[in-house]
């Protein structure tokens, strides 16, 4: 069966968007991105500085609440539908509950072709890109670099520490079916 | 039956985002947008230029071709799977083929209470506030202006021509149930 | 002698940018612009959140440290140079100390020939188009769009209040000698 | 005495920006960023796409016009007034022009300290990254990648082929009087 979804997991600055468009480049059929970051656009300002939405704290930490994930389960739900009529979707995400992240979206695609993806980055350096990107609260990199892996199964793996973006994208398109 | 999702339609620089915007902020409920530029955002950059995809001509014309209707299918899918799921979805669209592209949304949405608003602008308004944008090839807002109104019908209709987002946002917010 | 510089000063969404946009495409000579949001943009990021920087409160007002100050009397200096050496300029800035700002730039415009803008816009108004923006904190417009032209002289006034951006465009572009 | 100026050259997509705002985060003083991608953003609308202006080819070539030469000259008379004034400065420019392109610069900081960077990244790897970024015309990083450093002489060169932005910011901060 053809892959019908990749999901993308991997840390603030670990380089997963730019591997999302390198993706979009060479696979040979077009696929929709379907990021966490448009998500968070798309709530009302108020949710992104709320207790029950989402909250970046200066020290780099995220806080989600429980209508922040209410919304996230219909999103979820959207996304699948999207390619249950046949669009091919990728899935730029943090998975910032780790394994009961996935969980979620292994409910969520039940029945799809799903390529799990986890783009590594150390955590060093992708604190470095958050200063060279210049609009990411320190310390948000680090935190993420490790934790976002906790638990969860990837069939393909990549690490944007020493190899670009655009080599990622070419390791996980031959994994794409 | 409460509304589930609100359809908001209407030309180029007539002002739709700023009224969902004011929706979200006005509604008491929490409501996610869902704007077909985001979904231009998420398709591969090279669609954005080519046949197939989606192209924005110098003389402000919109080209759309196959692989984008396709496309554009499956994500009015997934933002009624959204809505199914519970999440209220605000909709900012350009109905470019007027009241094919609402037959379109109607299909998608079977069985949802939707709430069809049309935002007029004045063409030549709606043009000077492309240029106050700066981001907006000429011509695109006056051709808009009227067109994608054609053989739509709404259940509220509001003008910005004279009329804040605010205030339209409010009169829109007063026939959500 | 033709104007060398002109300087709009208004609150936050009164619509200063988009008027100077639209003065860009209706003057027939090109004029460069110089908004003081680009300059808070050119500082490092640990300055925009910084005591001797500039902080963005989450009440709407903005406080502005020693270090700032040292900066924009340089950035000022700057703007003032570009004009000597022959480019026209349209400065958008917003007087937080009123008459106090408008002295700053009288000194570093010395012997240039000014047309000095003021750009009103009703408090509640400028308010509300802040909320359709979406990314302004609450309460800034209203708190600015008086007291921003508190003593301050024009040579020309606009208000946005009833009168598009490309109309207020169109009266200060007839003063541009 | 101490650096005025740090001019920072390099091609497309080969980290300059990055590396300009890991400079402004690891220098103990501050220092305004001055990018020729803020001047583009400066222009007219309408200069962006014209003879007389900066045009960006599909084919990744950029054609600059006499008017934006001659503005661009007032733009380098201001940042060397901005450095006059006191404002520490780190220019961010693609010398199109090569060695003719220092020369411009070097006229206009006339007694000024200036550190000059030289940017260096692969050619093949910076097309790859502007593939990531998604919003760069495909052949724009190749064709500058060595053509922007022909004939210019620099105090310390930096590759970012291998090396992150915050350890090229570091090397050329060690530089820095």
């Amino acid at each position: 069966m053809p892959t019908q979804v990749i999901v993308v997991n991997g840390g603030s600055s670990s380089g997963k968007s730019g591997i999302v468009r390198c993706l979009q480049a060479v696979l040979p059929e077009p696929w929709l991105a379907a990021a966490v970051d448009a998500l968070v656009d798309a709530l009302p300002a108020a949710m992104r500085t709320s207790d029950g939405g989402i909250e970046f704290a200066a020290d780099g930490a995220v806080h989600v609440g429980a209508e922040f994930r209410r919304l996230e389960a219909a999103w979820m739900a959207g996304v699948a539908a999207m390619a249950r009529a046949g669009a091919r979707v990728v899935v730029d995400d943090v998975f910032l509950s780790g394994s009961a992240s996935q969980e979620r979206w292994r409910t969520a695609l039940d029945g799809l072709d799903v390529l799990w993806v986890g783009v590594r980055c150390d955590g060093a350096v992708a604190e470095g890109r958050g200063i060279a990107r210049g609009d990411r609260p320190r310390g948000m990199a680090a935190a993420q670099a490790e934790s976002v892996h906790e638990g969860v199964t990837y069939d393909v793996e990549v690490d944007t520490t020493h190899t670009e973006s655009l080599g990622c994208a070419r390791a996980i398109a031959a994994r794409v079916t």
